[in-house]
C-alpha cells in the first residue's frame, strides 16, 4: 500500500538531528502538524528549537533519511504510528517523554491492546526462562500481550510464551526496527514481525548503542500495565525497566527466587519496595484485573452484581456461610459476619491458604467450595 | 534451693482441671492471690468458675499432682515463673491468653531479652537448615534471643544457631517440660535446658497431643519482638505462629525461595500479605532497631550519662568517636553526633553486626574496641 504523504513531514521532523521528543511535541502544540511546524518562518521556530536543528531540518542528509525510510514504508508489514493517529498507543501518551513517531513491523493492533511487560536477566537460568515461557503463555491465552526487549534470556522466552497464545507480543528494539539485534535472535525477530509486532523509536539503520537501551526501556515499561520480572541480579537493567514502570504508575510484579540465587537479588530489591511478590500468572492476572477494569472505561462490565444467596447453614465455618458463592468485599463480610476487619481479613487468609476462598480484583473474595 | 511455699498454690490452681487461663486471670483479678483464691467461699467462686473446676481444685489427684510438681522444683535448673513474678515475659503480658505459669529449664533470666522466633518446616531442605542455623547465628552473636519450638528441621537448627551466640536460644514444648520430645531432639533438648532455657505452659508429663502445639505456637511468637519463618509449606504449623505474631503485632520475616519449591508457597503467602521479605540477618535487625528502642522504656538508664570523652581522634567511624567507651543511651547519642535517631540506630546496629558495639540492658550502648 501507498504510505500516507503527510508521514514524509513526520520522518523530517522526527529525522532531524537535534530535535529530541521534547522540542518535537513543543513545536507540534505551537505550529500544529508537522507540515506546518516544517512551513513555519524560521525566526518563529527558533523560539522554540536550537538554530543548528534548524538548518539540519530542510537538509539535503535529512530528506535522503526520509526517502529511505518512505521506500521501507512500501514493503509489506513496515508502518510508521505517529502521536496523531489512532493506533498510537494510548497508554504511551500517559508517560512524561512519549515518542512523536514509532517505526513498526507487524501488527500495529496490538498497540492498544491489554498489555505485561515481562523482563528478565540475559544471563538466566534454564528454569528461568522455562518459568518465564510459562508465564508468558498463560498471559497471552489469558488475551495479554506480552512487552519485552528482544534480548537473550528472559526476554526472548517472554515473547516465545506471547507468540503462543492470542494475546500475541510486543518487542520493544533499542535498535533501529530494521536492525537484527541480537544476531542470535534474528529468527525470532522474523516470527514477531510475522505475528506480533517489532518497534522502535529510533531511526531505522540504528545500531546497538549503549545509551539507547535504558531510554528503550521506559516504553517497555510505558506500554503495558504491568511489569514483571522474572531473574534479575542487582545491576540489571530489567531493574530500570521495573523503576520505569513504577514511575508511570504502572504495577511492578517479581518473582522470588533463593536467596543464594544472584539473579534473585534484584527481584527481592523490588519486593522489599513494594513490588508484588508472584508465583503464578494467576496472582499477575487478578491484580491486573482491577487495572483492566479502570484503567480502560469503555470496556468496563455493569457493576450491578447479583445478591448473594442465602446462607448455606450447617457447615463448620461461620465466615464462609456468611459469603454465599458470589465475589463479596471486606466491608460486606464485616457486616454479615457482624466481625471487626481485622478479624475477617485474618479469617480470610486462613481460607485463602487452606484453599477454600479466591482474592480477586478490585478487592473481591469469592468462596471456592 | 527450695521453692517458695506460695508456689504450692499458683500449681494447685493452674493444675486444676476445667481451670483454664482467662478462668484463672478472672479468679486472680477478683479475689487476688492464688491462696485467696482457694481459700474464698465455693459460692463466691461459682460466679467466676464451672462447679467442676471447683470440686476438683480441693482434690486429692490435683494435690498429688502438685506435690510431684514440687518434688520436681527441688531439682537443680528446674523452676516455675508466674504472672506474679518480675521474671515473667513482660511481651507475654500484651498477649491476649498469657499462661498463669510456665514450667522451666534453664535460664530464666532469658525471658525478658529481646527475642526473635525463628520457624518452619520439620521437613526442610538441607539448604535451609543451613540457611536458618546461619541467620541464628548471626541474630544471636547481636544479642537476640532465638525462640523456636524444638521441632525437627527449621526449629532444630535455629535453636543449634541460638546456642552459639550470647542470645542463645528458648525452646518452647507443646508437651509438658520433662517430656522429651521429639526423642530425636533429646540431646539438644538437654544442651538447652543447660545453656538456653527449656518452657512450657502444660503440666509436667504433658504427652504430645496434637490440639496442644497450635496453642503453643501464640508462645514461641509472643515471647519475641519478631517472628521469621524460613521454609514453610502452605499448611504448615509455622503459618499459625506467624499468624499469631501478626496478631499479636508483632513484625512477621519470610525468607523467599523458589516459585516451584512447596517449602517456599507459605512464606511467598506470608510475603504477599505483608511480611517482610528476608534475604540476610541484617534485613530483620534493622526492622527490629526500632523496636529495641522503644521497647521497654521501663528498664532503661536514666539518661544523665557522664559526658563522653574527647573523640579519640583518627579514627574512621565517627559515631565510635561520640560513644566514648561508657554506656550511652541513643538519645544521649544523637544529640552528640547530632544525627537523628533512625541514622544513629542503623549505624548502631552495623557497628554491632561489625562487633565493634555491644548492646546492654536498658537501651544502652557500649563500645568494645
Amino acid at each position: 500500500m501507498t504510505p500516507d504523504p503527510g508521514l514524509a513531514s513526520w520522518l523530517q521532523l522526527t529525522l532531524t538531528p537535534g530535535l529530541g521528543t521534547a522540542t518535537i511535541r513543543g513545536l507540534l502544540t505551537q505550529f500544529g502538524l508537522p507540515e506546518n511546524v516544517i512551513g513555519a518562518p524560521r525566526a518563529e521556530l527558533a523560539r522554540f528549537a536550537p538554530r543548528e536543528a534548524l538548518n539540519a531540518l530542510g537538509s539535503e542528509a535529512v530528506a535522503k533519511e526520509v526517502e529511505r525510510a518512505m521506500a521501507w514504508l512500501e514493503r509489506p508489514g513496515n508502518s510508521v504510528v505517529t502521536l496523531a493517529d489512532a493506533a498510537y498507543p494510548r497508554l504511551l501518551l500517559e508517560i512524561p517523554d512519549p515518542p512523536a513517531l514509532l517505526y513498526c513491523r507487524g501488527r500495529t493492533d496490538l498497540l492498544n491492546k491489554h498489555a505485561l511487560a515481562l523482563v528478565g536477566s540475559r544471563n538466566a537460568t534454564a528454569q528461568g526462562m522455562s518459568s518465564t515461557e510459562q508465564f508468558a503463555r498463560s498471559f497471552s491465552a489469558a488475551g495479554l500481550t506480552i512487552v519485552s526487549g528482544l534480548a537473550q534470556g528472559i526476554d526472548a522466552a517472554a515473547h516465545r510464551g506471547g507468540l503462543a497464545g492470542e494475546g500475541s507480543t510486543i518487542a520493544v528494539l533499542g535498535t533501529g526496527v530494521d536492525i537484527a539485534y541480537p544476531r542470535s535472535n534474528a529468527a525470532l525477530a522474523d516470527e514477531i514481525a510475522e505475528r506480533g509486532l517489532l518497534l522502535s523509536e529510533f531511526p531505522l539503520g540504528t545500531r546497538a548503542l549503549a545509551h539507547n537501551f535504558p531510554r528503550r526501556n521506559r516504553l517497555i515499561s510505558g506500554l503495558a500495565q504491568g511489569c514483571l520480572v522474572v531473574e534479575a541480579a542487582l545491576a540489571s537493567g530489567s531493574l530500570i525497566t521495573a523503576r520505569a514502570a513504577a514511575d508511570q504508575g504502572r504495577e511492578v510484579f517479581a518473582v522470588p527466587g533463593s536467596i543464594h540465587s544472584p539473579l534473585s537479588k534484584g527481584c527481592h530489591a523490588l519486593i522489599k519496595s513494594g513490588a508484588k511478590l508472584v508465583e503464578s500468572a494467576e496472582d499477575v492476572l487478578s491484580e491486573l484485573g482491577a487495572f483492566r477494569r479502570t484503567g480502560f472505561a469503555s470496556t468496563r462490565a455493569p457493576a450491578n452484581a447479583p445478591a448473594p444467596p442465602a446462607p448455606a447453614g450447617g457447615a463448620d465455618e461461620p465466615l464462609l456461610d456468611c459469603m454465599g458463592f458470589d465475589p463479596v468485599d471486606v466491608d460486606s463480610l464485616c457486616a454479615r459476619a457482624r466481625l471487626p476487619a481485622e478479624k475477617v481479613s485474618a479469617e480470610l487468609l486462613r481460607l485463602e491458604l487452606a484453599g477454600r476462598v479466591a482474592v480477586l480484583p478490585g478487592g473481591l473474595y469469592q468462596r471456592l467450595n
